[in-house]
């Protein structure tokens, strides 16, 4: 527990509400506590009705009210939900996972020599004093530039499995760093959970909202 | 061994000629085989003569040659020698590991709400098919913009002993992250290895130079 603002937080229940093991590592680095209950909300927004901005809001805090709401009815204590939602956006449109290999080297190759972007959208969930709760959001946007890449690299990349469950097709922290050039904004934004979700925990602290 | 490159290189003898463990992490993650040679050339070089981008230059290329020359006078193989050296400078001047605890700080307040740079330079040192070897040096720069972070956190940051041994003061990997608003450029070069150095050695394959 490194940071002043952690010390206040040493018996509050903090629930991560997603099962990603890069959102638990992030979290976990910088000595936070807390337990992690994966959302059930089922990922169903329409995302020709949302700017990508606003979807990964809406769906970070869809995922983490569902937590908050289910956890309270079990009877379990809460002082804090962190949900988040990532995106990849190439050209205004929202990447998904790729369908199948062929999809896979059809994304790669889109992004192939251009700039991309990842949003991730944050919902900090905690009670109210009197009752009720409050929600607090932010939102990271990180440019990525991809090298020109050679097709023979994006297959051999592909033949791996990385990219198969991947939005975009491609894992920063892995094999998928050597096609990128560079990138401009927070880079734990990319890999999923953004820092400045710190300085946002540290704020309500120190406000005694939570 | 994913990349194509790579498997030209299964049978070469690759040396890194550094003793941090995050360069050989990332050489590592990339699938590439090598060993680890240390240099022993002492960083002596005068910095006050030497802009930061020629000072790693001449660094990486100094700490590359003590290793390819002694290695070759012990009669060993060598194929490819990597030497890297990072620097980070604030306002055109480098910046040291900090010499105590208070050097630390007072480092860290001057990035605080800044920008500063994380040069590294890179040396690839192979034997010419004739005689006497090749250098090829390339030079990566990547921006790290500091939030504005108070006294209070740098102070317990300072108390894990995590910048005591850093240039600049602190790890973008692990707790540093904390104090990072975003970086405009490579991250694995401000960690220590820049991504591009994969690029560069697939270049000297593909043209048959190692």
């Amino acid at each position: 527990m490194v940071f002043p603002f952690l010390h206040k937080l040493k018996d509050k229940r903090i629930v991560l509400a997603s099962s990603s093991p890069r959102r638990k590592e992030i979290l976990s680095n910088l000595g936070l506590n807390f337990d992690v209950v994966p959302s059930k909300f089922p990922e169903t927004l329409d995302k020709s009705k949302y700017s990508p901005l606003n979807y990964v809001i809406a769906n970070a805090t869809e995922k983490g009210l569902e937590v908050y709401k289910r956890l309270l009815e079990e009877g379990q204590k809460i002082d804090l939900i962190i949900a988040a939602d990532t995106v990849v956006v190439f050209d205004g449109e929202i990447l998904e996972k790729p369908k199948d290999e062929k999809d896979a080297l059809n994304v790669l190759q889109k992004l192939n020599g251009n700039s991309h972007y990842v949003y991730t959208g944050i919902a900090l969930i905690y009670p109210k004093i009197e009752s009720g709760y409050s929600i607090s959001t932010l939102i990271e946007n990180t440019e990525v530039v991809f090298r020109k890449n050679s097709e023979e690299d994006f297959l051999a990349y592909i033949d791996t499995g990385e990219p198969m469950d991947k939005a975009g097709s491609y894992g920063i922290q892995a094999l998928g760093s050597f096609f990128i050039e560079k990138i401009n904004g927070c880079y734990y934004n990319v890999v999923g959970l953004p820092t400045s979700v710190f300085k946002r925990i540290e704020q309500l602290v120190k406000n005694n909202e939570i």
